[in-house]
């Protein structure tokens, strides 16, 4: 938890002015600068002190063998592990002989700032020695979103009231050193020292290193250079060793001058790519860093900015504070996916070695609908890496005796990294989650060749695989046993509704696109015959439903089992996975995240609006929250049934969940999917936004405390601007040909130039449904600073 | 699978009259000699070549971590491993400087056997070294069952034809090396070196050595002592190393003359007692086995042994190779359980390290109700031995949330071993079996003072556990869901009926016992309400019918199920376990055990007759067979819904699961609980016998085959024969006072002296019930030599 009332409430930036070092570790993760091919920790530039040193480059990973006590036929056997690579961002001070450390002397002000429309973290210090010199430090750091392999930092040091001797280290440094995670199993695993250096060398300004992975086998390189403006009496120095390369300015500066060091510094990794090849990719890649220089990259990052929030921006009136949290939450969004470009968008970005780094279903179902409607070339990449995967998807469907292609449920190659299958390989709903991914930007885009070449196939081998996994029962019911569906706290059930419906869609969605691309359906070996079966599986897919409670079991005979114990579950006993074994859990009535309400809102047709409030509120008081994938998907289907308010706290929940540090564990990385799904709770919920298979159509309705909602979607090369107040909603279309839309199942016609307004009329709705004791969303109001 | 048609056809033995390089990591199994205590496997005396070296203490272990990939909640950290320990039956010899090795020279005659009524392992070899010196090499080998930390080995040698120079090397050796065992889960993990040493000495014919295991701190002593008789020309010298200890006796022998050496060597371990208290037991035990003298360890031995065939013999006219398979399976089952006293009967008893080591329920469902009914003291002590880990038991339920006691899947010395718990702390059944081993063993023996001291606590901590693992539903029913019946191809299902019946028996028996013990009720807290809510949940057990099947599921929904396609699974993807993965086998119609069957034949009047026909007919065709533990139950249900033919094919199953390897995997130590249900599928299935509540009953019918079947067995004191024949059974009571016991469901009233003879009547069967492809028991005539 983060203790302090640490950010200042700001429009388009988080800013810290107070540095608390218990902190550290979280605001590493808030304060990180990623485009989705590097990620950098928000780490201090003198590299301690630090929770956890971090810099990442997508997809590069180490093997670490998966250990089993009783081995079992089809587990997987090596795990890949996010790598910390070259850390490029350190930048060492030394104030007459004494190194800048916060931990020592005296910090006279401290100041650090995330600003979403420059894509800079700025920090500034005031500092005094513990031999009493001060000096003034800012630092300006980027990732750029323009140039993918480069990142830089503006660095600058002046002393304050008397001359200093001043020596700047720069460095990129191999092999950190990492402290372990304890037991909790959401942290990551910490690697011993992994990367063995194959090329290191220093001249000038410059220095560049190439590492490789020992047994994953990828080589890494790593290069800097150095824009130095300081006094005349000033050296620079540069050095190699196979873990260190170090380019030193010493000086010697009096009050009012300034030491003003711009370093660039740049990535690149490949598994194929020869030695010589990375090292002369890193070193071009500072050439046209060089070429663009700092201001350049900041133009150049700022305009790609203003594009992105021209297409997405939100905008909140009476909650300044959501309003900070959704911008930020986007922000993140962004950078974990903007340039990932057919990598995966891991659960913690480029954050944090949470979760080892592992892409689940959470980028399918929670990211990418965001970025299909901001960013939709990013999503596109995103399914691209999916479909890159695919021959080690259909190569684990035959190891599971299976048809079709059975992605994994965590990875970050593409090969089954799970150690445990009743919550990995038993979930099989992330094939129908990608399938939906596909579908819905397919429809969100009409990207034909997309369709064509890469979201065909995806839907199709994902059909093949539903089909052998169901069977058609004696009384005609197509089944799905023994699968574990989103919620955590089940496993291996029969007929998990979340998983049958999303299966439903997908054999429906495969059966009717394959008949439009004849062509595409022989060349992946399709014939009328499969495609009837997926038509028919997906029209007599079981979907159970407990007539006694009137309600939608979450999997079949769900609703007959105990409920759990929550009047003698104390608060100190969540999350429960951490004090329940899962047998216990898995027999009982108690759900960690949305599963029947996450259906609810994907396949929003498939259940009427009464059904939806009685399921919600049967389920409200069986759900603990005990994964960050929860909150954004209540809020969503509390706002549907009417509950505003209770919707409000869940998108509270949602958008706190890595500023508060809610789930206590935002020290290892942020939670992506929750950061996206604060939009969606905002655009879905009380925007009331549906986007399915093409079509889109709102519903707004707002809580008490918000009195202006205003958002932007593109859909179908259309940029459409939604303004909601409290009894009417306005619709424009800012960009694109005519829209055909729906407010509150009216159908609208939308044309640029041509506003529509529409009243919001109050909606009916039951009881507050009450949560389990304790595990209530905090009001909103009491968040409030 | 053991190749060659190995053993001699005798009634009292196991004889191997050839010697087969390929099959001795079997026969080492076979030949294995136990008393319960000390466990030696049947290496060869000179130790090489070996499959695996194997001397074993029962409880004797080392712990190593149990690592997971990911952790969860309630895992157990630390496994248990049998430890190979001293080897104290190692005799190596020299012939005129070679060593003598039956993989050079010639072997001119090689006979093993093993002898059930005389207790000892003998060997006979005529040897031509390469160099061409013959020799002869007797040996007789024994563990004794009267001083229980005893074996002893009387060994000859000879030359033939020419005078030789005959050295031999007595030892005493620790941290034998040990192969690697594989993939197959089901082989023991193989530990590091282990014991270190920390006494050892030499002197005369004597030799010692104290070692203790490294992690789990226990202290093993070994000593040996050694009664020379040979030529006048001989020296003997002793010597000792940490891991070995020495008495060499080199001698000149002339053809007719004979090197006699009879070797005494006694253990003793202790997790508690020093080092020098130990160094004593050990040098205290060869005292007496010296006391006594190689021929009196011969006469004890078979006094003990004629005892305990008076009470436990069977006779069978018509298959003299069921005849010796039944004796066999008598005798490893005596020597399993004979001396454990109050330490566990592993699965594999003490002939090898399969299952490292571990015991399972196999012990209270399968051996304990044939020792109950031969050796009725020993099943007491192992259910005594339940007892002293019920601090532990009690200690995990606690740690799993639920209350009284919950006994581990798997374990040497009471904690939880298992690391895969939908297989292992799911399977609750356990808990349920050891009370019904309790029940069973208090009917048969009205031991009142066991009921009293151990019995009552072990029914009232299970029927705790049952209590809060279940709940009372909506409608009135006691549900237990999500756990694991006894077929391991199912897993973490709602209400699996063997697992509900055992427990209502469970509760039912000790709610009525502990009302017969008011002052170990207030000792225990049971007051009436608790013993009330016992009799409730007991009454209001859910059992799940099949109405449009007319069957009774294994456990709810499981005849929804897809039945596994077994037309397309060949005959080398036995077993399923090694070949698909655990999610597809759980959630399909296959059975890899008896479970409902097994249902059937404990909890025998839940169904009737009908009903048993119809299940048995209905779970043939889906049970595969993959574990030891099935042939025998379905022996025992197959012959009393009158499918006798088919009994008689699963009894040979059972019978020869060792004797000709059928689950390849003897070279990992006998199927204990096989070879116990072999003596349970005659008695229980052709005999009819069911043992309940401290009632005994018959119901016999034979196969065609069978003309005569004879059998013993104690029950409240009264040893009583049973003389089956085709037309009628003969019942005699051969001690005890007069007893009340049943024919087909005619009371009978036995007496000393007085036969009683009933005529038994041809059955009424159905068509005979068909297995998956390839599963069908090999036909009893087809086994024939």
């Amino acid at each position: 938890m983060i203790k302090h009332p640490a950010f200042a409430i700001e429009e388009w930036g988080i800013h810290e002015i107070e540095l608390h070092l218990d902190d550290l570790p979280q605001t590493e993760s808030i304060f990180a600068l990623s485009n989705g091919h590097i990620g950098l920790r928000g780490n201090l530039d003198e590299g301690e002190p630090h929770g956890l040193p971090g810099t990442y480059l997508n997809s590069v990973y180490e093997l670490s063998p998966l250990p089993y006590a009783e081995a079992g036929y089809g587990y997987p056997e090596s795990g890949q592990f996010i790598a910390n690579v070259t850390n490029g961002k350190l930048i060492r001070l030394l104030v007459d002989d004494e190194p800048f450390d916060v931990r020592y002397g005296e910090i006279e002000s401290h100041d650090r700032e995330l600003d979403f429309r420059a894509g800079v973290l700025r920090r500034h210090v005031r500092w005094t020695s513990p031999a009493g010199q001060s000096i003034q430090v800012s630092s300006v750091r980027m990732v750029s979103f323009t140039q993918r392999a480069v990142a830089a930092i503006c660095y600058e040091v002046e002393p304050i009231g008397a001359p200093a001797r001043i020596v700047v280290q720069s460095e990129l440094v191999a092999n950190e050193s990492l402290e372990a995670s304890g037991g909790d199993p959401r942290a990551g695993k910490v690697l011993e020292t992994s990367l063995e250096c194959v090329d290191h060398q220093a001249k000038g300004t410059m220095g560049l290193m190439v590492h490789y992975t020992k047994v994953s086998g990828l080589h890494i390189g790593a290069a800097m250079d150095h824009q130095i403006r300081g006094p005349k009496e000033m050296t620079v120095e540069a050095e190699s060793y196979p873990d260190v390369a170090r380019v030193t300015i010493a000086a010697r500066l009096k009050p009012g001058e300034r030491l003003r060091i711009i370093k660039f510094f740049t990535y690149g990794w490949s598994s194929q790519r020869s030695r010589p090849a990375l090292h002369d990719q890193v070193i071009a890649a500072l050439s046209a860093a060089r070429l663009t220089g700092w201001e350049g990259l900041l133009a150049e990052q700022r305009a790609y900015l203003d594009d992105f929030w021209r297409h997405a921006n939100v905008e909140i009136e009476g909650d300044p504070e959501i309003q900070q949290a959704v911008r930020f939450a986007l922000y993140h969004t962004l950078q974990a996916g903007a340039r990932a470009e057919r990598r995966p968008i891991p659960a913690k970005g480029l954050t944090g070695s949470g979760y080892d780094g592992h892409v689940f279903w959470d980028m399918d179902t929670f990211v990418l609908p965001v970025l299909t409607l901001t960013v939709p070339r990013a999503a596109a990449d995103a399914l691209r890496w999916r479909h890159s995967t695919l021959g080690k998807a259909k190569e684990r469907a035959h190891q599971l005796g299976l048809k079709g292609a059975a992605f994994p449920w965590r990875t970050i190659a593409g090969e089954e990294c799970s150690s445990y299958w009743p919550a990995g390989t038993a979930a099989f709903h992330v094939n129908a989650d990608i399938a939906y991914a596909v579908v819905n930007y397919i429809g969100s885009t009409e990207d034909v060749a997309f369709e064509e070449t890469v979201g065909l196939e995806l839907l199709v081998e994902t059909a093949r695989l539903w089909r052998s996994l169901g069977y058609l029962d004696e009384i005609g019911q197509f089944r799905i046993d023994g699968v574990t569906g989103p919620d955590e706290y089940s496993a291996i059930a029969d007929n998990n509704v979340y998983t049958n419906l999303m299966a439903k869609h997908n054999l429906y969605c495969a059966a009717e696109a394959i008949r439009r691309y004849p062509h595409v359906a022989q060349r992946l070996g399709v014939d009328d015959s499969e495609a009837d079966s997926w038509h028919e599986a997906s029209e007599k897919m079981f979907i159970p439903y407990d007539e006694r409670l009137g309600v939608t079991p979450q999997a079949e005979a769900f609703t007959e089992h105990e409920v759990w114990d929550f009047a003698s579950t104390p608060p100190d006993k969540y999350p429960l996975l951490l004090h329940f074994p899962y047998f216990d859990l898995y027999r009982k009535q108690v759900i960690k995240q949305a599963d029947l309400v996450l259906a609810m809102q994907l396949c929003t047709d498939e259940f009427t609006l009464e059904q939806k409030a009685r399921n919600f509120a049967y389920y409200e008081p069986l759900t603990v929250r005990d994964s960050s994938l929860s909150a954004n998907t209540q809020a969503v289907i509390a706002a549907e049934v009417g509950q505003l308010e209770l919707a409000y706290d869940y998108l509270a929940e949602a958008a706190f969940m890595d500023l508060k540090d809610l789930q206590h564990n935002t020290r290892n990385g942020l939670h992506i999917a929750s950061l996206a799904g604060t939009w969606t709770a905002l655009v879905a919920g009380f925007g009331g936004m549906r986007a399915h298979d093409g079509t889109i159509s709102f519903a707004p309705q707002l809580p008490e405390a918000i009195t202006h909602l205003t958002f932007h979607v593109t859909s179908r090369s259309r940029l459409i601007r939604v303004e909601v107040a409290t009894t009417q909603a306005t619709y424009y279309l800012l960009e694109g040909l005519p829209l055909k839309t729906w407010h509150h199942g009216d159908e609208i016609a939308l044309s640029v130039g041509k506003a529509v307004t529409r009243p919001i009329f109050p909606v009916q709705a039951g009881p507050r449904p009450t949560q389990p004791p304790g595990c209530s969303p905090i009001p909103r109001r009491e968040h409030r600073v």
